[in-house]
Parts: structure tokens; C-alpha cells; sequence
């Protein structure tokens, strides 16, 4: 018998994209997009078209280059919000409205000010005026998890009587439990009229840990979307984890009621490229993605006692892309097996002359490491190599010594608006002399407020991949730079952060 | 009124350990014995003395040391495990034998290789036997959450009949579902006879990301001991999350019908001391200790939209330990000041020549960096500096230049054995040329699998702290390095994991 199916909406682009320091470029996104495509994610919430132009823009891209998936864009309950989401929307296949406003009594007071009657108008005309030019709305009670039930089950009713297709009941905060936000969703759909002709969506925050449970509960009590992102990103403590929820539904089907349609063998290059995107790192015991999570301390296989896999492992490996590393260029690879392999990685290059930036940059670490692996290329296209000609500040060249008992000393020639200054500077660390030559030129006033390395792959010959959160104010950023040269990766890092501090305007980050 | 108490047991000494790479020395497990017992954990599960003379002596030293909390030893049902773990736990003022048994019909058959009869009753001669040594004797069923119930309850009966005070449930493999895991301990407590007069337990791992909601399940059905680590370290994809577990039940006194005894403020300190022990980095999406955990993404605020904190926040950053960071220490401060915040950190100094050496480091540091704080000081006292004597290499001085054009170079003098070698290598980066270099002396035929950084501390001085992991054959070690200078951090991390490598012994992992 056919199972019923859950729907994976993934909002890695939208609500993962505004955790402190994860925004994406309009390329990043496109890349992630085309991934989330390739593993049969059902619905990609790709932004929300009214914070910026270029949200707006990222929307659009992201609507043009994917055929598979639904691409949903966020709004408030403001007819400009949703004109400006369906113009975004206008290129999809398939597209949606998701529009939301605050049923919660703490945020309808305090934060939008507002009598709940008004909020339910305005969900209606929002929702009616988002039918009018599209099928296919979702409409989400923000903060659901500490809203009146009474109140939800009138504001509900209300909207799917205009038409929305969708209801979302999002744990914005992060509060609920898995047994009592299960028992909200069996009283909403018992109570609203017609709860069955409407899909019923979950969005949990992990504030206490729970999100992934409390998305499961739901979906035992009826719910058949859950709102998810990769390795769990998002605000705060972050969303449930799509990785999480496919395969606990996927290795306990003797208890759920309906599967996915993802194609998990997707899921570790997925969280790869999103921990590289971002500069997020996995911890070694995240559960699916972890670099730990198959992995056992060695004594109990050496001993004998591992007789069977499935003695200690309910999932294999390579069921959620383990291993499959491959060796993909080598030095003598041409410009032509270059590109396809970009492409193969959902990377397109816009142009002739950023392909020949990055077919150098792709020599040149070819020449330096010996094996090129997808990372590699991820890392290698992160980079400013895709859109040079936005960068004010470049790294034309540097030097670095250092030597017990002396002081390190870095020198650094750096392009700024065009302009090549050369500085040098000593700093407790040939890192921290680097930073201090480059501010020497930029002078940010920014504070460094993380600092993090990873290896990109196995083997002391691998590219380190260096993460710098600067802040300024109230921005965040989060620089990246890779090279095999550690050093070298830590400026071009601090040298992007620069660049996006100069760049990132003011946007709306809605919460759900 | 009075709650009833819910009783935290910390296993990251013993399953925590357990993780690929976490092994660590007696020192370090003091130190975070030391912490816990600040927090307030009721129980600190400190090793498996029959695992190895380490082991034993371990377990033996933070009896010695603790005072506050009870420790626990684990052993399997055999008369030696349990007299060596009753050896060991001699000097504790209050000890508990945890004795287990796997119970599942694949663990019986295909690793015991036991009929089900048989291993009745080499758990009730393992409990007779304990009672005859300590009061406090806590049985598991090892795969519980795999086993049968009517075979589970007749274990259980029998024990209790034997006198075990605690009976442990574990979800072994991480495979239960909150519902039905929960469902398991009502069963277990209203059809096993004398069910009241013990305390029942939850052991849970997060294969599939539900270890702290089905722990919390289980308290909800009556469960009044949970098993968990910091950070959620453990086997695999680990175990849950005590931070998470402890401020779920705290902030959700509503739904929850006990409490913890554990002074939450401690939580980040905690959780930081882990992760620098360990080398695992604690993702910022992280419940709870994440970077970003209370961190929003900033538009928000600007805008004006958020009036009042608890519009989405549920929990305070301070009440975590949060922004507890205090500067303790500078370039004036004197050995008797430094020995102080030492014990204060919960770090003992053997002898006058470890602090010796300890001090001489600190002193270089506050050369390099302006302020220390107490990450530092974990730092400078997680390396060999510790434990000189053992050290087979040591890093006696480098030298390190990159420049744009060349090829990275390093110069390394290390002493092995006692006798200094220099070695000179080149490299695709400055570390890459370290380890080669190291590798020309030491000739480990090891495979580098992880390498990562992470700044200690905010702002460009900041020590950098390495982990590296080595595998050579079976084995894994994770080396780890602190220094202002990113490249000498990367050889001590280095020359750390040789050193474990070489002193590595085989030893048993028992899986809960």
C-alpha cells in the first residue's frame, strides 16, 4: 500500500539564511537551491521578496533556474508584500505565497499592536488578495506555539475559507513540548471546519532541543508538511533538522504514517555545502551529518564483539551519502572538464572571465594539492573568484614569517577600490599580523568575534577553510577564504568579511 | 510545594570518552569532574575500571577528588569487573555500581551469545554480588529499546529482587520515538512488582536526533534519573544533551513534574571546558551553548519590531553562564595568583616543576596577548605541559616563512626520545610544511582526518586552538595545541596526537 506523503518545505534560504552571520549571496543560494532540487525537496522557500532588492532578486534567480520544486517567498499580511512576492514568484513553475502575521497575545500586543480582530482581517484580505494571483497559499500564525487555541482555531477557519491551501503553525520560540504541540494540531484539525481539505504544516524552533521532535509528534497527529532546514540552520538555536526528520521517518515506518520523497544519498554533500556556504561547522556528533555519526570508538571492532552492522547501527552510511567522495579533477584537467563539473555541482558561471579567474585559481591549487575533491571546488567558487568585480578590497599578495623567539610579522599588498597599498605589521600570531596589516589599510573599527578553521578534506596537503565573524554595530558578517596556506585563507577571510560589512544594507528578517 | 527531584547522571567521562577521538587523561577528567560537581550533577558516572589500568585509575582519582556528587563505575555482570569497579570507587564518599547486560534478542544472540535464561542470571549474580560490596547498584539493559517487554520485565523483577536501587532503560542505538519509548516506562512501572521502591533511569543516543525528547518523554511517564553528557558527547551521534535536558525541564515547570538540582549557570563554562578537552567544536546553531543560541540576526532589532525580550526568547543567556567571561589575569600577575585561579578552574598542579613550566607559559602568553582569560588557561593546561614526563616528542622550536610566488617552508627542531632532531620540509601551506617536517623525524605512517581551529577568545590576539586526528591502524587520537601563532599550535596539536598515539593502549568500550 502506498503511504501518504510528507511534504519537506525547506527554508534553509529564508529562515536559515538569517541566523548572526549565514546570509548567502544570490550565487550561494542558487547553488544550494539546485542541490535541495537534486534530493527531491518538495517545496524551497527561497526568501522574502519585501526585505530587500536583493532578496528580491535572490527570489527571482532561485524561481528561474529550479523546475522540480515548488519555490515559495515569504510575506506579511501587506498587499505590497505579496505584489512583491508574486512579481519574484512571477518566472517559477511552480510557485507559493506564504504569507504570516502574529496570533500570539505577548506579540499581537507588543510587537504589531494590534487588536486580534484586526489581525484576523487582515490575515483574510492578505490571504484573498494572495488568491487572486495564485493557487497555491500557505498562511502561518506566527508564535502558534503560545497562541490561544480558541483564537487560532477562528483565525484559521477564517483564512481557509478564502483559500489558503497550506496552514502553517510555527513554535517561533521554541517552547512547546512534543506531546502538547502534537495535541494542538489534533484539536486544530478536529475543531476547524474543513481542516481536511487543507495540508497541515509544522515550523519548530530548537531552542530546548526539541524542534525535530516536536515536528515528528505533529506529523503522528495529522500534520503532513514540516518546515525544515539543512544541518538545523536558523535563528538562534536554529530549525528542526531535515536530515533528522527524513531519516527517523524513513527508519521508523513501522510508526509513521506517510514518508518523503527525498533522495537521502544527497544528504551529506548537502550539508557539506551549506556548513561550507555559511562557515557554520557540524559538530562531530550531529546526528546524520557529523563526521562521529557512523563512526565507533575502535576497541569494540577490534575486540570482536561487533558480529553484525545492525548490532550498533540502525542506518548505513551510504544511505544518507557517506563516502561518496570522489576524486573528481586533477591537474590535467582542461577548462572544459572544469566547467562541466561545475555545472554538475550546480555552480554556473555567468561569464567568460569569471570562468578564467577560476579556471586559474583551479591550476593553481592543482599544482599545490594533489587530489581535487567537490569540496575543493565549493570552496574554490565561495570565494570572491564569483563576483569580482563587487569587491572593493582585494589580496594581491603576502608575506608571513615567524620564528620562535621572534615576533611574527606579516606583509600584505591589498587592492582597495583599485588602489594597491602595501602594509606590514608584527601581531602575537602570523594571523593576527595579517589582520592588523589589513586594517592598517582598511580601518573597520570592526571586532573579530569568531575565528574558526577546517579542513576542507582529509590529508595535510587539504585547503584549510577559514571562517571570520566581524561585527560593526549591529551588523554581523561572516567572511570565508580558503587555501592551502592557512594564513593566506585567514585574509582573504577577513578581507570578504570586509567586503560584505561595506556592502550588507539594512533588510527585514521576519521571525517565524 | 516541593517538587519531586529529577536526578541528572553525567556520563561524559565514561560513554562521552567513548567517542572517536574524546579519550581523556586523568587530568582532564578531574578538571571536568570538578566542574560537574559545581554544577550540582547528582551523579558523575567517571569510567569503566575494568577497561584498562587508566581506566581504573581514572575512576579512582575523581572517588578521591569529588566530594559533592556520587560517582558511579560501570562494569558488565563478571565478579572482576564489578571488585575492580569497587576498588576503584573505595575512596568516594558515596559510590554506585552500574552493572549492565544487553537484553535484546540481536545483542543476546549475535554479541553475548547467550540464551535468554543465562543472562538472567548473570544479572542477578552481578547485582547479588554488588549489593555484597555498596548499597547503590544500578542495573541497565543494554538495547533495552530493541528488547521484548515481557522479557525486560522479568529481568527487571529479578534485580530488584536482588536489590538494585536504579533500574537504567537505554535507548542503546538511539532507534525509540518519544511516544513509544515512554510508552515502554509506564509498561515497565505498572507491571513489574516492587516498580516504586527504584529509581528508573533513561540512557538515550541521538541516532536520529530525538535522545533529549525521549528522555524528557520518559520523565513525563515517570522516569526519575536521566543519563546524559555535556554537549551531548557520546558514541556516535552521542548521547542527549544534559543543557538541554536540565533547561527544558526548568523552563517548562508547567508541564514537568520535578526538577534538577543543577546550578545552570555553570552550563557554558561547562560546556566550553568539554569542547576544548575534547577538540569537538560545539556547532553555533547549538541548543543552549551555541554561539548563536541567544544571538538574533540583527535587522530585528534595528527596526524596532522587538519591544520586549521575551517577544522571543523563553530563556535568559545569564541564566546559562553566558557573558560570565571574566579577564582573571595579566602580564603582572604573579605565581601565587596564577597557582590560585588554577584550583579555582578545578586544575590541581602536581608538583612545583609542572608549575613551573605551566607558569613560564603563561608568562610567554601575556607577552603575546593583552588579556587572559579563563579559556586561555584551559588551554595552556590541556597540552603536554601537564604531564612533561610522558612526552616522547616534544617541540622544542620552529621557524615558518610563506610568500606569494613560493613555496611555503617550515624549520622544526624536535626532541624525541630526548634527542633533538631538525627537520626542514616544504609544503602546500605553512602547516602542511610542519607536518611533513615532523613526519621526516617521526615516520608515524598515521592519516590526518580532521584538522580545525577555533579562536579561544574574541579579538585578533586570540590563541588559536588546533585539534588534530590522527588514525593509524584502528586507532584514533585526537591532538590538540593552543598558541597566539596558529602554526605552532598546528605542530603541538600534532606532536600531541603522536604522543597519543604512541601511549594509546587497547581497551574495551562497553556501549550503553
Amino acid at each position: 500500500m502506498a503511504k501518504e506523503q510528507l511534504i519537506i518545505f525547506d527554508t534553509t534560504l529564508r529562515d536559515g539564511e538569517q541566523s548572526p552571520g549565514a546570509s548567502m549571496t544570490r550565487e550561494e543560494k542558487l547553488r544550494i537551491a539546485r542541490q535541495l532540487e537534486k534530493m527531491h525537496v518538495d517545496i524551497i522557500e527561497a526568501g522574502f521578496p519585501a526585505a530587500s532588492n536583493g532578496d528580491f532578486e535572490a527570489v527571482r534567480s532561485v524561481a528561474e533556474a529550479i523546475k522540480d520544486s515548488r519555490i515559495a517567498a515569504l510575506c506579511r499580511t501587506s498587499d505590497q508584500d505579496i505584489s512583491r512576492a508574486l512579481e519574484a514568484l512571477k518566472p517559477a513553475r511552480a510557485g507559493r505565497i506564504h504569507t504570516f502575521i502574529a496570533t500570539s497575545p505577548l506579540h499581537m500586543e507588543k510587537k504589531l499592536r494590534m487588536a486580534p480582530e484586526d489581525v484576523i482581517i487582515a490575515a483574510k484580505n492578505a490571504v484573498r488578495f494572495a488568491r487572486n494571483g495564485i493557487d497555491d497559499v500557505e498562511f502561518s500564525c506566527e508564535d502558534a506555539g503560545r497562541s490561544e487555541m480558541d483564537f487560532l482555531c477562528r483565525i484559521v477557519e477564517t483564512v481557509i475559507k478564502e483559500g489558503a491551501t497550506t496552514i502553517n503553525i510555527p513554535d517561533t520560540v521554541g517552547y512547546n513540548v512534543p506531546r502538547q504541540y502534537a495535541d494542538r494540531i489534533c484539536q486544530l484539525r478536529e475543531r476547524v471546519p474543513n481542516s481536511d481539505k487543507v495540508i497541515w504544516s509544522v515550523h519548530c524552533h530548537n531552542d530546548l532541543g526539541l524542534a525535530v521532535a516536536n515536528s515528528l509528534a505533529a506529523v503522528i497527529a495529522g500534520a503532513r508538511q514540516v518546515e525544515c532546514t539543512i544541518n538545523g540552520l536558523g535563528e538562534r538555536a536554529g530549525n528542526a533538522a531535515l536530515e533528522e526528520v527524513v531519516m527517523a521517518v524513513r527508519t521508523r515506518q513501522d510508526i509513521f504514517p506517510c514518508d518523503t520523497r527525498i533522495d537521502a544519498t544527497h544528504i551529506v554533500p548537502a550539508s557539506k555545502l551549506v556548513s561550507s556556504v555559511t562557515g557554520f561547522p557540524v559538530q562531530p556528533n550531529k546526528a546524520i551529518v557529523g563526521a562521529n555519526a557512523f563512526a565507533h570508538e575502535s576497541g569494540i571492532h577490534q575486540d570482536g564483539v561487533l558480529k553484525h552492522r545492525e548490532t550498533y547501527e540502525i542506518m548505513r552510511a551510504e544511505d544518507v551519502g557517506w563516502n561518496t567522495n570522489k576524486l573528481v579533477l586533477g591537474k590535467h584537467s582542461g577548462r572544459t572538464a572544469f566547467r562541466a563539473r561545475l555545472k554538475e555541482l550546480g555552480i554556473e558561471v555567468d561569464s567568460e572571465q569569471v570562468l578564467n579567474t577560476a579556471f586559474t585559481r583551479f591550476k593553481e591549487l592543482a599544482d599545490k594539492k594533489h587530489e581535487i575533491f567537490d569540496e575543493d571546488l565549493h570552496a574554490l567558487m565561495s570565494e570572491d573568484v564569483v563576483t569580482p568585480e563587487d569587491e572593493y578590497y582585494k589580496l594581491v599578495a603576502s608575506a608571513f614569517h615567524s620564528e620562535t623567539g621572534e615576533t611574527p610579522h606579516a606583509m600584505i599588498t591589498l587592492s582597495a577600490g583599485g588602489a594597491e597599498h602595501r602594509a606590514e605589521a608584527q601581531g602575537s600570531g602570523p594571523v593576527d599580523a595579517a589582520f592588523k596589516a589589513i586594517e592598517s589599510v582598511a580601518r573597520s573599527d570592526a571586532d573579530l568575534q569568531l575565528y574558526s578553521v577546517n579542513a576542507i578534506t582529509t590529508g595535510t596537503d587539504a585547503q584549510g577553510e577559514v571562517t571570520v565573524r566581524l561585527a560593526k554595530g549591529s551588523r554581523i558578517v561572516n567572511g570565508l577564504g580558503a587555501d592551502t596556506d592557512i594564513i593566506v585563507a585567514s585574509a582573504r577571510a577577513y578581507i570578504n568579511a570586509l567586503n560584505k560589512l561595506r556592502s550588507v544594507a539594512e533588510r527585514l528578517n521576519p521571525q517565524l
